[in-house]
């Protein structure tokens, strides 16, 4: 099982992740894309990288925005490693 | 402007399209997918009708569930023909 970050791991990783933070447990991030088809090829692309890690983000879009929420079932719905990878992978390809 | 549908319409629309139903003054449903890719494959499928009815759904996706949450904006944030369209759309395509 993957364990949720410490306290101060958690604070690097948001260090590194521009614009995420965290909420709830959750690592959260608002995209705003250019219009409703920029959003779906968005969501498109990151699900590549979700596959990949075989994790999966929760994924609200109304229109033209995305928010992302990643946390962790198995840690107890908690921000792990897991969580992070994910964050980093999306931001790398934008 | 798209009117607010009125209350026999409401019904009979909710009436025709099985599965959704009437929740804070949008049309729901939820969408149980086999896994990730199929429920990706699915919000790009309707994005194409939400493009050609110019009128976008809300949509919330965990792994294979897909909740979509139909209302119009300029109609006051209330259900109207369009919001009934953009279900039968989807509906059609299932």
């Amino acid at each position: 099982m993957t364990e949720p970050l410490e306290e101060d791991a958690l604070q690097l990783a948001l260090a590194a992740l521009p614009g995420w933070k965290l909420q709830d447990d959750k690592l959260v991030k608002r995209f705003v894309l250019g219009d409703f088809r920029q959003a779906m090829m968005f969501l498109v692309r990151l699900s590549y990288e979700a596959e990949a890690l075989n994790h999966h983000p929760e994924i609200h879009n109304v229109y033209k925005t995305v928010d992302l929420a990643l946390t962790t079932h198995d840690a107890g719905n908690k921000v792990t490693v897991k969580d992070v990878e994910l964050a980093a992978a999306i931001e790398a390809f934008l």
